[in-house]
């Protein structure tokens, strides 16, 4: 182990990220020595569950960590680390939505660890094979912590924050979208007193597609044969005008892509 | 075995569905004994890979087979069912979207027989966990196609005409659209040369998750927590018109539905 690699960790944040990385920085063996968040029920619930200090006050932050992780909300990032000081401390966001210059006034050692992966409290990640995005202001700091993405995850990606920022974009696509429409898509058929246990294998099999398949070769449906007569009572049989609003327009773009000409 | 039960099949359709049922009924020990497709290079390609006999002519379709299933596409599927007479013989469709009376002038014994799955030529299904939606019009036949249905897979439903529909509408939502926000996703960080493999885990893990969460819980993203600031960023990014649009109006749909009131 080098001299300057990472053993003790501060969290500043309690959320669903950061309680994934708190039990897999845990499983790694570095200790995470206090938890920091602005509500005492979620800095509390984690640090007992984790069996770790906690603050809720970022003055009160002990100062003798090897790296510090914020991994609070997008929307609360640029505050902490304006209110945070660290001085030549390495301190990491896990955004994928803020550059690596939102902590620049933080510290001098700065960089960013971005777990690519949806969390979700009560549902335990492995972390072994998702790809995490490092990014840092000098290299120094990009080997310390790629040595330890490499401990997390066989996936290490050196991306900058033009990058990373465009990744979550998709990542709104790819994940939250899809996963509303699975909701959308249970309502539907429980109106009809159908269990949403039906399309689970439906569900899956169209992500495990996208593993070996492009997307393009593996779509299917009404608009990709540019089938109108379906589209037309699809259309009829959704009664909420936005819904409808979103089948008539993901299926022209769907159309369009497979390049059947619009005609309505 | 019953006197009654199927051995022999004729498959009338060459396309997706039909290749895959083919496969899977030869895998069952039964034998089709005979292919229709319209198109010649469909039929003969289903035909000389399946090792079976084929015809482009509906006249010739073999008339000693104990089952019939139309494997056609939906807007092809009436118009086969009018040209195709079976007096007595069971004929089922597998199409999700057409009721069982579509086949009402074909035979006296009709069925459904709709595998709720994605079927792409070139990529392998395993039906044992298939849900098969079945229909007949009446008891006996309902339990022909049960017996049948259970020798592919353990999830065998019983899913009447009006049902069959909405799911399948549902499955346009769970699986087609999905699929297209997929390639959504992939072009995005394609343009910054992000290859898309960096997506999958997190493809798989969205997918996995609501076969153990309800996807209203697995919700995660910058509009179910209303970050309007990451929202605005997001849709500056997207430069295509019909894109930003449609973030835009599922972002809405998502923010109210974890109760966030819209104020634009």
């Amino acid at each position: 182990m080098s001299l300057n690699s990472i053993h003790t960790v501060v969290l500043i944040g309690a959320g669903n990220v950061a309680t994934h990385l708190a039990e897999a920085f845990q499983n790694t063996g570095r200790e995470i020595i206090q938890v920091y968040s602005r509500s005492e029920i979620s800095a509390s619930a984690l640090a007992e569950s984790a069996g770790i200090p906690y603050t809720c006050d970022l003055k009160k932050i002990n100062k003798n960590a090897d790296l510090y992780i914020i991994s609070v909300t997008d929307s609360s990032l640029l505050q902490v680390a304006q209110e945070f000081y660290a001085g030549d401390k390495l301190v990491v966001h896990t955004s994928g939505f803020h550059a690596l210059d939102a902590l620049a006034g933080t510290s001098e050692n700065t960089g960013v660890f971005y777990p690519l992966q949806t969390f979700s409290k009560n549902r335990t990640v492995k972390f072994l094979t998702i790809p995490l995005c490092i990014e840092a202001n000098n290299d120094h700091n990009l080997r310390l912590l790629e040595d330890l993405a490499l401990s997390f995850t066989s996936d290490v990606r050196f991306i900058d924050s033009v990058q990373r920022k465009k990744i979550h974009l998709a990542a709104v696509f790819a994940c939250n979208f899809t996963n509303y429409f699975y909701g959308i898509a249970g309502e539907i058929i429980k109106s009809s007193n159908v269990p949403f246990d039906i399309l689970k294998p439906l569900i899956l099999e169209t992500a495990e597609k996208v593993m070996e398949m492009d997307p393009s070769s593996a779509q299917t449906g009404p608009a990709k044969r540019n089938d109108l007569a379906v589209m037309e009572q699809h259309l009829a049989m959704i009664d909420d005008e936005a819904r409808g609003d979103l089948y008539l327009k993901i299926s022209e773009l769907i159309r369009k892509k497979f390049e059947h000409p619009t005609n309505h």
